[in-house]
């Protein structure tokens, strides 16, 4: 059986029903094709919607040129992009930095070069082939930063130019939809190597928590980063429209009053307090900087002021002045 | 050393401390104590701090019954609450119902208890000896649920008569600070029992956590937990300043108006149907469920309405109504 008229199993639907649940509504998208399950299942379904939705699909395959065999595994991934029919097919080779560790230099690379190819070939959406797994590893890193909400919503369905059609699906429905399809993917060995923090979460983090708590984790963890993503945007919505009616700006700095922020639920206050360091300073302020900030509202005794890194805030006359020091 | 004047050490001034910070004005306080570490610590910082802070302080031992050694525990405990010169002490013996499965019927006699000698006594609060590790322990147990920031938020610091003092201070810390009083605090064979889930995380799923993604993990689940829950108060005290202004009352059931409904952000909007499902009908909606209602308003293609347990919903002339079923 040819690879570009597969039998419709179960998890080829799957795929399928997913990808088609997001495409755009016209232009070129292009599918970002590691050649491991996840992509190269990801690109199989997008050859086979993206023509009946009225779209044109295209592949780039990025070589990060990290071990001996990527050239061979990117060439063989142009070539499964070719043979399902997906044009055009572009081979990128990256040189990767270190900035911030292999996994992060790495990813930078990768998104730079989507990012060129989008541009050059006039690209409307990238589509990249993260899964539920995926989904439920980033919840778990993301929760031992301990960060809050920024760090547990995960991986956004739609940012930008990206789409990630496959967050509500198993990686083990990739792996079978290859099967089924007679597509071989490239097994990565870096996804086996524990020096990775993401693989360590793969391969012990999740299965631990599966055999205490009980099945059904993955799909636990990224319901409850979608929910929280919606909690998140909605109240960083709410906190840039009144953002827009309190704050003050002078050629000192920002100013807030401190009745409007009193009223307010703390979330929204510390809301507030990070959005007008940020907006007016380029300065992002960790919770325990933010809470002292908030205490000059919420527990009033006359302190001088609070000295953060570029900025002092003091009240003065029902304000919180914001202005930059050094 | 006697028990009453213990040396100043670090665990026992971070634990006075946490109590300190969490007292009521005036009144009786009661700790609920359990003869265990955690609140024995409590016990002791409270015997220390009401008075200097001008409150009374008592305690209650809930005697389970579950195990033969478990009423010599509790008049152990009781010895020891007397020792610390709390008054009055309080010893119940409840009877543990099946209700739920073994860990709820204990919490749901032992609470039951609790407001007993509150109301008895004229508490005004009743102390919990809950830890930063508890807390920790709260939210792994959430999400393993999956049912986003309502499973996550962990413990409240207040709700209620209750209070939790002990939430910022790690369990070695409440152990330390027990050696260190010379207090001996009883260790409940079941908080060692596999069988209970919650031992489970703490014996086998928190130390894979700190193994592979690096310690402070309890705290930054505790952490995640405070913000998410300011979140989430944040979310429900609009939803329901706006679920105020909007909701028409009949008397057929309740309507909300699909335009105002539609501009919300998804958060906003879900809360909203799952309050009027809830105030109306007293039914707690599932996110599925919230889910299907929302798309008569973002996904509107004339469906017929949506059936609930109880309640149906239907669009007609701009507005959702929800009325009673059956």
């Amino acid at each position: 059986m040819p690879p570009d008229r597969p039998r419709l199993t179960p998890a080829i639907a799957d795929v399928r029903r997913a990808v088609r649940a997001s495409l755009p509504s016209d232009g070129l998208v292009i599918v970002a094709l590691s050649g491991g399950p996840d992509s190269l299942a990801l690109a199989a379904a997008t050859a086979f919607e993206a023509p009946r939705a009225g779209l044109r699909a295209g592949a780039v395959i990025v070589d990060h040129g990290l071990q001996p065999e990527s050239a061979d595994a990117a060439a063989h991934a142009s070539r499964q992009a070719h043979a399902l029919g997906l044009d055009p097919v572009e081979l990128r080779r990256v040189a990767v930095g270190r900035d911030g560790g292999p996994e992060a230099a790495a990813r930078a690379s990768r998104y730079s070069a989507l990012e060129s190819v989008a541009a050059q070939t006039g690209a409307v959406a990238v589509l990249l082939g993260h899964t539920l797994d995926d989904q439920a590893e980033t919840v778990l890193l993301g929760l031992a930063r301990g960060s809050g909400a920024t760090s547990i919503r995960g991986m956004e369905p739609v940012s930008g130019l990206y789409r990630r059609p496959l967050l509500g699906i198993r990686r083990a429905t990739t792996v079978q939809a290859c099967a089924d399809a007679g597509l071989e993917p490239w097994l990565d060995p870096q996804n086996d190597d524990p020096a990775f923090t993401r693989v360590r979460v793969r391969r012990t983090v999740l299965p631990v928590l599966e055999q205490e708590l009980g099945p059904g984790i993955p799909e636990a963890l990224a319901r409850t980063a979608e929910q929280l993503r919606e909690d998140a945007d909605a109240l960083d919505h709410f906190a840039e429209e009144i953002a827009e009616d309190l704050a003050e700006h002078s050629e000192a700095g920002i100013s807030l009053p401190v009745k409007a922020l009193e009223v307010q639920p703390a979330a929204l206050r510390q809301r507030l307090i990070r959005l007008a360091v940020a907006s007016e300073f380029h300065v992002s302020l960790s919770r325990a900087q933010t809470l002292e900030v908030a205490r000059l509202v919420t527990d009033w005794h006359g302190q001088s002021g609070v000295d953060l890194p570029g900025v002092r805030v003091e009240r003065r006359s029902g304000l919180l002045h914001f202005t930059a020091t050094g």
